[in-house]
This record gives C-alpha cells, sequence and structure tokens, in this order.
C-alpha cells in the first residue's frame, strides 16, 4: 500500500499552494510540451491517474473527451477535484495506484501527471494500464526524472570555477528515496530510465516519445529561474501506445 | 566530414592500449550485455559502424553470420583490422560515418560501438541505417551517455559528506563538447537521451530495449573500480527494429 503523505495537513497545505495547484495546467510549464503529444481527445475514454485537483481531468472534458475518471489516493485532493467540477462525465474516485484494480479494453488514453514515482512496483501497474487501455490506446505520462530523484543529497552545489551542478551519485541504484518536499519523510522509488522504459516494452507498449523536460526560449525569458532545468532536467514526458 | 582524430598517432597509441583493443569483445565489461540482446545471427548480413580493430566483425562471423561488412574513418584502424582477419567473408572499408552512402535494404543487423557520439548530425545516419536494413532488421549499439557527456566540467568531484558525485550540468544544452581523451581535442556531439530516441522512432524504428548500462553484481566482485558506473552510467545500449 501506498504512503498516504497527500493528505498530511503539512503536505497539503504546501501542494495546494504550488503554481500548478493555484493555476492548474496553465501554471505547470511542461504542459505546452505535453498538449502537443496528446492524441484526439474527441469523444474519448479517459483515465487520470493521480488526478490531484482535477485540472486535466476537466481539461480534457473541456476538448472533447466523452468521458473522464480521475483517481487519486487523497481524500482531501478528490474533495477538492469534485467541489471543483461540475460535469456529470467526470468522475473521480479515491484508490490507490499501486494496487487499484482497473477495468479491461476501457480506456483510450491514460493520462497521469507527477504520480509514477511514488509507486513501488511500477512493473505491476504498468500491466495494468496495458489491460485497461483499448488496443491502440494511449498512455500519456510525466515523471521526475531519475536524474533528479538519484542523488543521496539531491539540491544544486557549486562545481569548479563556482559553475552550478547537479551533484549526481547512485544513478544504477535503483529503490527508495527518501525527500523533504512539501513535508519531511516523502518516500519516491527511484528507475533509471531504462527501467522504465524496458516495463513498457516488455509490457506490450511501443514508445512513442520521450521528452526529457527543458524550457523553451520563451520560457526561459520569461521565467529566468526556469536555467537550472536546462542543466539537469527534473522531469520526463512519455508517450506509448498499446 | 568527421574530425579524424583516430588517425593522430597520439590518439592511436593510446587507443590500442585499451583494454578492448587489446583482448576485444572480453575486455569491455558491457559486452555480456549486448550479446544478450542480439537477435540470431545465423546467416545474416551485418554492418558494424564504427568497426575499430574489428573484434565484433570477426566474432559475428565466428557465430554465424553469413557477411559481415566494417566501416571506420580511421585508415589505421582498418589497417589492423585487415592483418587480425583471415576470412573472405568480413570486409573491411574506410568510410565516414557523416556522410557513408549505404545500400538500400541490405543488411540484417547493423551494429555500433561507441561510435555514435562522434557523428554529428545522428538524425541524418539514422535515416540511412534504416534505409540499408531489411525489414524487421535490427540496429544495437552503444552510445555513451549523455549523462557522461554532458558536463562543463566532466569528472568525479567530492560531494557533501565527503561522497564522490558526478558534477552534471548543461544536459539540455546539446551540441558539441571537447575533451581530451587519448588526445587532446577530441570532438563528440551531446545530445539527450530523449532526442536520440525520438531521432529513432520518427524515423521508423521501434524502440525494443534501453540498458544504461552498469555492471553486475559479479563484475563488480572481480573489478571493484567499476563501482563508479553505478554512481552514473557511461554508457547506453540500444535496440531497435526497422
Amino acid at each position: 500500500m501506498a504512503q498516504n503523505i497527500y493528505d498530511d495537513p503539512t503536505f497539503f497545505e504546501g501542494y495546494s499552494q504550488l503554481n500548478r495547484s493555484v493555476h492548474g495546467l496553465a501554471g505547470a510549464p511542461e504542459w505546452p510540451s505535453i498538449q502537443a503529444i496528446l492524441p484526439d481527445l474527441t469523444d474519448k475514454k479517459i483515465l487520470d491517474l493521480g488526478c490531484g485537483f482535477g485540472w486535466f481531468s476537466r481539461w480534457a472534458r473541456a476538448n472533447g473527451a466523452g468521458e473522464v475518471l480521475g483517481l487519486d489516493l487523497s481524500e482531501k485532493m478528490i474533495d477538492r477535484a469534485k467541489q471543483e467540477t461540475n460535469d456529470d462525465e467526470v468522475e473521480y474516485q479515491i484508490a490507490d495506484l499501486d494496487r487499484v484494480d482497473l477495468p479491461e479494453a476501457v480506456f483510450d488514453l491514460v493520462y497521469s501527471s507527477l504520480a509514477f514515482h511514488y509507486v513501488e512496483d511500477f512493473d505491476d501497474l504498468v500491466r495494468r494500464i496495458y489491460r485497461t487501455l483499448r488496443p491502440q490506446g494511449h498512455l500519456v505520462c510525466t515523471i521526475e526524472h531519475p536524474i533528479f530523484m538519484a542523488p543521496v543529497s539531491p539540491g544544486w552545489s557549486e562545481g569548479k570555477e563556482g559553475v552550478r551542478i547537479w551533484p549526481l551519485n547512485q544513478y544504477s541504484v535503483e529503490g527508495k528515496r527518501t525527500t523533504n518536499w512539501l513535508a519531511d519523510g516523502v518516500v519516491k522509488y527511484h528507475r533509471t530510465l531504462g527501467t522504465t522504459l524496458n516495463s513498457l516494452i516488455h509490457n506490450g507498449f511501443r514508445i512513442e516519445h520521450l521528452n526529457e523536460w527543458s524550457p523553451s526560449a520563451e520560457q526561459l525569458e520569461e521565467m529566468p529561474a526556469l536555467e537550472e532545468e536546462m542543466d539537469r532536467p527534473m522531469m520526463m514526458i512519455i508517450k506509448a501506445q498499446r
């Protein structure tokens, strides 16, 4: 069973104040890159894994989707998602991605934003996602980048000649990483990029796109703080087809 | 046209003394991982891009391949490969991977070991490889890992609490990297892993396997120096199918 740190008052309070929680998709700098690779949503049935406040679920419906099911482990997030949504074709349920049973061959798109790095057995989740997709259905997801997750002491440091460096180590040592982010003791599971892609491939997916997200020139001009993202990616965007 | 540093006497002398040049495939710790994903070679026609001393070309023939063509920019390496080979079905030619014209739908396997990071226009090379493969033919290659190639100042450093770190930066800044390895001023081309895989995908390949190589427990026991490879991968192994 997954750690439910998300309902911890400190975590939830911090989460609620994130730019992407307040402003939704517009507050997530990777969103234009995700949007560019989404399949056509018209009349499609969509599953949003780790839906949080439901920003994507609502967007998908507003952009043609037929039905959306959003799942999240956090009661507080699901409550908030329900409050923010006024649409009979968007449903939210509390569910643990580590073990939720998904119906067979039902969805056209499984979407997930920054949730899979909290899942311990990714291979098992991939198997369930594959099964719940219709043939030719897509998975589009963002995951924390293993470069970001791997280090024993993540955080910027100063390298030779005062240049900013990301102190990478333990990249090939997979497993639990415990960090203090929004609350103390948040557990994530580090996997190499190879392990993540191979899980998708050997469960039957075809990899269609991999974007180790970095800001565009326009975004760098608007938000100079994003310059750090040029030094090491924080997340990756994957598109795969059943 | 590619930089021919390989025939520089200092580079060639250093290259000749590398474990993998002296002992061949057995001197390359990643070889067992490559061997595990090679397709059946029986009677297959193989192209070895950047064949060096021809170790793989000869191994492929000894393991069932029908014909092998090895290409390398270095005259000295091709001379040496020819000296070491006594087999009419193995041919070697001097060629620049940056622009060599490859015949259409001829090969069952294109193999390349640690050569593609010297190629400036990878997308163009991928197009030529795709074209020269027969339908369902494979590409199996190793490339320097972008984590290894990216930094402004590559080399181990000491991080917090004296722990070994790899000073990563500029990961998302693609392009030329000049390093001093075997000789001064060796030019390589850094591309993110996403860019490399997307080039393969949009040119028609299906990604079958990605291994960001790290040593096995047995290898670590035999060669403790390989422990560094657990902190950051030096190379990746890709298998893709036309």
